[in-house]
């Protein structure tokens, strides 16, 4: 089963297009975030650990990412893992960052900075079951200084060449709701991760009229500190699938 | 001491413009670069992990990283550590790599991706006492599939606003020595970390001749394979240091 399968299968089992950031600095993280996955399983389609937040606390919070990335496999199996840890260097050296995200933590997908282009990325892109999610339009405000360039270009080339494994996706924020719909119509149906709903401020009704597919699915919409630091988790993860499937 | 200063000292007291890359996975890889590093020392301006090669080894791998770290802090502090982890996120979450590289690890400077441009890596310029090492033109063979149109404004930005607080620097490979001599022109003073030598078949004196600045210095030359798998390291060094500096 590949990444794509894997995705449309939770989509559809949990009747959810949402991804929950497991993004919390705390003195515990791997019992944070089972707490956050027990109230939230049946609710989301994907678990989106930053790396970040782990490598913070060096090796212990490394150690907490790969025992909630295990805690994921064999008591959620269904539900996809994205890391989000925005790598990529030259081809000889990603193969380290593949051994880290792919055979260490057992990721089902991983999110990439497109800078380097294809051919150093080609160890990610090699991995036909694991999925590779493009950096294209970031979710920060100061996102235009290159990308205003280069954000069309990078959905047209993953689009194209680099999805030969039908393994790709994009990231665009849901702070640009306009750009997303460009992205929309340059990739087809592909799968675009959709940070920045939430504490970022995004508009989520325009970034689903703009970047839904035909199947009414395509998107990943991810939110993290908006339900991991709520009084009620889970109330607030079924607050937001129902408003993302009011708009489907 | 800032990283410009700390750098300048190390290329005059070892009268090196060299940068070992500590870029084995060895089953035991602080013991592999206690040897490297102890027996370089007075032969290099800095030496450079590269995060990769660790993190391919989870954990366990992060703690021979900072071990390695803290060996180069304590019985050679005068020489410059340069993280290569070629990170960027969205502003919030670099507050995460800011830990993991200038906390935990205590690197001097770190390498990282353009694209989300600088607001998002504020975090990293923020640190007035340590260098943010930014890519410009990667040494590989497919980096002109973005690069060619983004690496002049890449470097015209980080040496305008980007360096505010006079902490950064440039990546350009020594496989595209024209690129190289563009970029010196564009930044002026600034350094230049320069892989690609060795190994990747960059050419050393077309770089140099390319690359260096007005006081015959501004590039931090990289070598990591040639050095570290040669039978004796340390002869490589020396005469790869002889070379750098019969260029000069």
């Amino acid at each position: 089963m590949n990444f794509y399968q894997k995705l449309d299968r939770a989509v559809e089992k949990n009747n959810s297009l949402l991804c929950i950031g497991l993004d919390a600095i705390a003195p515990r993280q791997f019992a944070f975030n089972k707490k956050i996955i027990d109230a939230t399983h049946d609710l989301v389609c994907a678990y989106k650990p930053n790396s970040a937040f782990y490598e913070a606390r060096g090796a212990k919070g490394i150690e907490e990412l790969k025992n909630t990335c295990e805690y994921l496999r064999k008591n959620y199996p269904h539900i996809v893992i994205i890391l989000d840890a925005k790598r990529a260097d030259i081809g000889s050296t990603n193969a380290g960052y593949v051994s880290y995200a792919f055979d260490y933590l057992k990721a089902d997908a991983i999110t990439l900075h497109p800078y380097l282009g294809k051919e150093a990325l080609q160890p990610f892109l090699d991995w036909v079951d694991r999925g590779c999610i493009i950096l294209c339009r970031t979710s920060n405000s100061g996102s235009g200084e290159f990308q205003d360039e280069m954000y069309q270009k990078v959905a047209q080339n993953v689009a194209g060449q680099w999805n030969a494994n039908n393994n790709c996706a994009v990231v665009v924020g849901a702070t640009y709701p306009e750009e997303l719909g460009i992205v929309r119509k340059i990739i087809g149906e592909m799968p675009i991760l959709l940070p920045g709903v939430g504490a970022q401020g995004g508009d989520l009704a325009a970034s689903m009229r703009a970047g839904l597919n035909s199947q009414k699915a395509g998107l990943i919409i991810n939110s993290s500190r908006g339900i991991l630091f709520s009084q009620d988790p889970r109330a607030e993860a079924e607050k937001l699938r129902a408003e993302i499937n009011l708009y489907r």
